[in-house]
């Protein structure tokens, strides 16, 4: 058989250690998730790419729904009135909203935002809607992309536009308010360590780093392999601070007209290069399996000999058959070894080899990505055993993210081990609760508060780590994207 | 029991006879899918109207991958000099794109189009992706809003932002494309017959009513109970149109460069509208069985008697093991009356009411909505006789319409029966082709070429409807929404 030129694809991925900023931007070139746009700071999400957001959203959304969540969709259009009105809110958004200030042939009497968050047209609806206690909750939320004007940009981390879900709800107490914020917290935890196999920080924020508008915001932080902290998911807790400003009251049981208390909650697809940079290595992705578009992939070694390709074939249709996502790569056009590159690049978490000497023992070769670690399985019963490997390879890469985590969190007790610590990871230190040692220590070490853990008996000091005053708070602290 | 006061709940709809457009208004409003944004032009699709379009999304989408295609996201925004590329398809957007002019604190120096349709922006990566053979065909979707300022506008019919799918793709032949432009019409009319309950007219759209930069357009046409059509799906050829335009080209297994053939589909939010409007009565929705947010409603009747929520339960229990979507209404604040009028607004295509003389004989009491037919079911089998029950709505609201549609088809041999047709449907008739008599019928009867069935044989006469000049096509005329 004439085989073809190979091409020159699997090419040199710089590695982490040298640069793990060019180290990502090549893997997520390389793995083809995204490209550059032709809009400043937007980003294309390629079809592997997209195949990743859709399993996120599935996986989510079906989390959403059993909390008794409902999906809707509002206008992208903010008018500058509604925008401006939360001071707070304002304030955080509008050095980075996209105005529209033209329709067609007509020039706008007022500018319109595109949205950069929608708790103002949510607020504006929910006050039309909501008339007594029996209407609440009201517990809705969308996907949709919204827009910031992001000075500096990196696809996935941060960029003009982006994919994300807004979960936004009222209710009729503070209670449900606060049970609410951090049940949504909990199903964004839940979610990263066993869907995303990563694992979490998860606590309050502080005043100075709470979202525009909130009375508090709770946040998951998450590791990456270069130490810096990546903020993942956040759930707010606005109290009655939009529904005062937006008249949204109710009647209660007992007559009298109360305001609503409400929460927002969002992840993005920010969420992908949290994957990216927890879980790659010097080959490229190391997809989580349940978040992996191809799961298996299938080489056929020797493939034009005798029954190798139909047996290929009928294992892909057996692991298909179990609910498994499967690739059957019969190319002729590269070669064998070009192929476990570029499989390995694009992370999918295990590869079966199936060959005439594999089809005459009755089974078949496996490599784990994770760990590169090669075996064999035999293909009576072969779709339980994948299914059992990739939870096993699931399971691994949490633990070794968590191992990660674990030997790069420090104690600090002074202002010498924070700024140690934070070159290479989180550090944990006692805190008085000041904006000014929150502003010292980003000036003197780039570090940000990330949140307070809500166990907060363990103190590493009984004074701040930055002024000497006596300590209020355990806060983490990082370097973050 | 104290029974609570009972909201004026289910108010007048309009009869259709009086004004069909007042009652689309009453119904959307009333059945809660919908209501009106802030923003002009805009609509909040509601978590029934959205439950709707994702149960259309999950169908459709499921038929877009077993087509081999993949699903994308690009930046909803795109650079003015992009959009002006093709000439014509600027010419057909440009009057009705809304503009960003600026950027936080910074104003542009090129304005951004918020993407009324995204031809440009594909066929930008396009150039950039595609080297040789061996890259084509690729076939990318993606499920995004755009954006149209109209200056009139109806819910779900034609708002300034609406929701769709945009695939598009590029092949190395134009055999390919066509092969591509005419499954997608087919995809989308077998979804509109199987899934919607919809039959629908598929056929060419004239030069004047084509896509803006396209070679061909075909749609399909379905028609509402006021005789109008609603074009409820697009698919168009773009021959090498844009590629000459975007510089697309691809190295040949000869080793020729040669310009790739493209083509794109969409259908959009309209669909929710359609199907509103073609199985919708004076008690409100009709919803089809494959796309109602809840398919089967219990009512639980004389509920404080011993056993019946139970059996009620359990019932529901059954049917949503079944895979069936239930909801089990027992709220004890409205009376049984109001119950049934509210899911019959809603559109619940089966309503089942389990009382202590139902339970005792082992039966449940249904009513269908589409012919309100009242019967009883052995509880015993349930769910499967619910599922076929289902089925026969979903065939028996499809063969209403298919009645409609034939009894509002008429032929036209002059302008008289063409004018006297379009009152109350559609005209079939012979045409010469030109572009002169189009703009004429459309001034004397207000209606428009729809387009032209795949079957030309029978042609009503020999000479065009309107020129008398020798006839050169069918064509079917209708108002249009």
């Amino acid at each position: 058989m004439a085989k073809n030129k190979e091409p020159a694809f699997v090419e040199h991925i710089t590695p982490r250690s040298e640069d793990f900023s060019q180290w990502y931007t090549d893997v997520i070139l390389k793995a083809d998730l995204v490209d550059y746009a032709p809009v400043r700071g937007c980003m294309v999400i390629k079809p592997y790419g997209y195949g990743i957001w859709e399993l996120i959203q599935k996986e989510m959304d079906a989390r959403f729904k059993a909390t008794g969540h409902s999906n809707v969709y509002f206008p992208m259009l903010i008018p500058e009135s509604l925008l401006l009105k939360e001071a707070e809110h304002v304030e955080g958004f509008a050095p980075e909203v996209a105005w529209v200030t033209q329709g067609g042939t007509e020039k706008l009497q007022e500018r319109l935002a595109i949205r950069p968050t929608s708790e103002t047209l949510f607020c504006a609806m929910y006050s039309k809607w909501v008339q007594s206690w029996r209407d609440l909750p009201m517990k809705y939320n969308q996907w949709c992309s919204v827009m910031r004007w992001e000075k500096s940009t990196r696809p996935f981390l941060r960029t003009s536009e982006f994919l994300w879900q807004e979960g936004h709800t009222i209710h009729a107490t503070p209670e449900e308010a606060q049970e609410e914020t951090l049940l949504m917290l909990e199903v964004y935890r839940e979610f990263s360590e066993n869907v995303m196999n990563i694992p979490v920080f998860t606590g309050q924020k502080s005043d100075k780093e709470k979202f525009a508008g909130a009375r508090a915001t709770y946040s998951m932080e998450a590791m990456m392999q270069d130490g810096k902290a990546l903020q993942a998911g956040t759930s707010h807790n606005f109290g009655t601070n939009f529904a005062e400003v937006f008249d949204i009251q109710y009647l209660s049981k007992d007559g009298k007209l109360e305001y609503v208390h409400e929460t927002s909650w969002g992840v993005s697809t920010r969420l992908i290069g949290a994957l990216i940079m927890t879980h790659g290595d010097e080959r490229g992705l190391r997809l989580p399996p349940k978040l992996a578009p191809i799961q298996v992939v299938i080489l056929p070694i020797a493939a034009h000999k005798p029954g190798v390709l139909d047996k290929a074939t009928e294992l892909a249709k057996t692991l298909e058959a179990a609910g498994l996502r499967v690739e059957l790569d019969d190319r002729d056009t590269v070669s064998a070894g070009w192929k476990f590159n570029e499989w390995e690049l694009k992370g999918v978490p295990l590869r079966l080899e199936l060959g005439p000497r594999d089809i005459a023992q009755g089974q078949v070769t496996f490599v784990r990505r994770d760990t590169l670690e090669k075996g064999q399985l035999p293909l009576e019963g072969i779709a339980r055993a994948a299914r059992d490997l990739l939870e096993e390879v699931g399971r691994a890469l949490y633990r070794q993210a968590e191992e990660f985590k674990d030997a790069h969190t420090y104690i600090a007790r002074n202002m010498e081990e924070l700024t140690e610590g934070v070159q290479t990871g989180f550090v944990r230190a006692s805190w008085c609760g000041c904006r000014e040692c929150e502003d010292e220590i980003k000036e003197k070490t780039t570090a940000t508060s990330r949140n307070m853990p809500f166990d907060q008996s363990d103190m590493p000091s009984d004074v701040c780590v930055c002024c000497g005053k006596p300590a209020a708070k355990v806060m983490y602290f990082a370097k973050a994207y």
